[in-house]
């Protein structure tokens, strides 16, 4: 040691950016963390490093350029030819801009939900004084192609219909290319909440004919939020120039002008620059992988995570219509769903989804969505084997990943 | 050399995040690039850094306690006890909220604008059904407190004032401080949009009194733009509750509910986390320095800026009433100022920037905003003696920068 003290000085106030959580086990406080649920999914490191490049300005050939190449991106992620627009913001923001873009105070509207998120829309239809028949399935199942058609028929002035891909709070995904099909025979046009599931179920905006889709950036984009987008078509256009309801920074006249008018695509407002590029990179990725690989790798993995849940004696909460982004699963007979999700999270630092709405406490959520692949399932499923048996219910250790391990060698995971 | 080839592998398709731009110039493609324009803003290191580690879920104690750090260092940016709520959106969507929160259709407005963005809020008013009455200073110079006080006296239906703190397309700075006393004594309430003020001019919202003020991201922050932000004192939120225009994802009511009803602040939708988790880290780097200096720093820039331009004979095109944040130049006797900015970009990698609306062409932008020092003013000044020459102006190279250097030297920067 020299007189100048130890060579290896004290660090001293030292700030972890995640911090040990406070929860109440003693175990060392090195603890990977993992984000398994249904957005925020997790951010390949590709990705994350393109945030830390100095920020650069969004009025220069650089960014036109990323931009560009993001929204290429965008086209062929939703499997589209028309314009899609992106807006700094989160879904809830996408979804108020379809209502206040494509309907007028008064209006009637029928929306045809399947759960929490299925329900916003009527909320939002409420806040913009249009009428919402709010047509809800039970949660836990799909929504009901014949109920729907049955309600137009009853309804012939509904010229717009507003419901969900994947129902995020049951862990639903409904049939959008059949409900497309009759929204259409009736008259009306459709348009999807696909925020969660884009990107995890196969969906055809164009060969289906779905007017108007919106997602987010924090699922199966790869990306953190902070970013949302909204496909239309003609059809969708047409209302927009009719609809009255006010709008302003989520003007689709705004955002479709600067995207078309000029040589480049450009946004009305300055773009949320850095998720961009984050988004940019991501689609890269995602394109080189392949639209139809990413939905067949999200099949695969949502039927491994069935799989193992109910081998271990499980039940899924929504068994004819699950979805490939999440598996909501019951919980266990008398411990609180909160438990579990708790459990995971303060003991194994993995964040999972709880229920959500009249579902809080009953179901927990896994989520496989994004950049997941087998290897995320099989420690999904073997830390929900300890947490179960930490929450006092008998497992046989290892018998969910077994189950989950013939499906990855069945579908080459 | 091995028979597998040579050791170091020909790099084919590498895409650099940053391409050299198309510009004509012949030079070594190795060009620094700096952002020198009032928005966006350069980010330090530390905060490009955090946005790479993994993201975390957002209902975790671990986000719950970065997400309230951050608020704690909002309040005091704001200079105020009242909420702040933060959104996912970039400025104008701010200013939309505002309209949508405070007001309802028919009601009458004034608007007091100095520029571009002040006539925004006309705008806004127009798509919401609300009647503008807007007075716009003229260009280059503040708004007249006492025209506002006499069209207040004219219109004694008025009951909220909608203005601006910094012109960014002027480089203007308005008196909030008078504006606000006078607002008040009209029996009405203020409204402020400083997005690319803040943090430059001193302000104190609660000192003074002002009502709702709103900022964005990208501006004095030093972080990416994607968040905004809006303080809102008893006033303000007494305003919102008889307003009746339409909002859903900018609610002010749910905005504020998740912000005070639990122990930990939160936000009404998924909150835009990286971006969140670089604010918190941008606040610590600004409260480390103080806000009173980061003001004085401002002013100090500010001035050598001035003194460098005006003693390369160009005029100052906001003289009267200059901004802290950026410094507004008239453009050389039949130059488009586009051509000075475009040099500064594609020979000198610096993004500066140009005129908006009317000024198009007639004047360019120096920024000197955010995450700035004495070092940048000097580039900045003597790039422009560069750029000036090529462009055929007649100057003695250094002497802009002498200016900027005595003042540096005066005020300790």
């Amino acid at each position: 040691m020299s007189k100048r003290g130890p060579l290896r000085p004290k660090i001293t106030g030292f700030q972890h950016p995640f911090p040990p959580s406070a929860g109440t086990f003693k175990r060392s406080n090195m603890l990977k963390k993992y984000i398994m649920a249904p957005g925020p999914t997790p951010i390949p490191a590709e990705v994350l490093a393109e945030a830390s490049f100095p920020i650069i300005h969004h009025r220069t050939p650089q960014f036109q350029a990323i931009f560009k190449a993001a929204n290429d991106g965008l086209q062929l992620f939703f499997r589209t030819k028309n314009q899609v627009m992106t807006f700094a913001s989160v879904g809830t923001g996408a979804m108020e801009s379809a209502i206040a873009n494509l309907t007028s105070p008064g209006e009637k509207i029928l929306v045809a939900s399947s759960g929490h998120f299925g329900n916003r829309w009527a909320e939002i239809a409420k806040a913009y004084s249009v009428q919402a028949e709010l047509y809800e399935s039970e949660w836990g199942y799909a929504i009901d192609v014949e109920e729907v058609r049955k309600r137009l028929k009853a309804s012939p002035d509904v010229k717009i219909v507003f419901t969900t891909l994947n129902e995020t709070s049951t862990g639903v995904l409904n049939d959008i290319q059949t409900l497309t099909k009759i929204v259409h025979e009736a008259g009306a046009i459709i348009v999807v909440d696909a925020i969660s599931g884009l990107g995890a179920a196969p969906f055809e905006t164009d060969a289906w004919g779905v007017d108007v889709v919106l997602s987010g950036s924090q699922k199966g984009f790869m990306i953190p939020p902070g970013l949302a987008f909204v496909a239309i078509n003609q059809a969708g256009i047409e209302k927009n120039k009719v609809a009255k309801n006010p709008r302003f920074y989520f003007s689709y006249e705004k955002a479709l002008k600067k995207l078309t008018e000029e040589k480049m695509p450009d946004t009305p407002w300055t773009p949320a620059i850095s998720l961009i590029i984050q988004l940019k990179k991501a689609l890269e990725l995602i394109h080189q992988e392949g639209m139809e690989a990413v939905w067949k790798r999200h099949a695969a993995l949502a039927k491994a995570t069935r799989a193992g849940v109910e081998a271990l004696g499980l039940k899924l909460f929504a068994p004819t219509a699950p979805s490939p982004a999440l598996t909501s699963v019951i919980t266990v007979d008398g411990v609180d769903s909160g438990l579990i999700n708790k459990t995971f999270r303060d003991t194994y630092g993995i964040s999972i989804a709880g229920g959500q709405g009249k579902q809080k406490g009953k179901i927990f959520r896994l989520g496989h969505l994004g950049y997941a692949d087998g290897s995320d399932i099989i420690l999904e499923i073997a830390r929900l084997e300890m947490v179960l048996h930490k929450v006092g219910k008998k497992v046989v250790l290892g018998s969910g990943v077994k189950a989950v391990e013939e499906i990855l060698l069945a579908e080459n995971l």
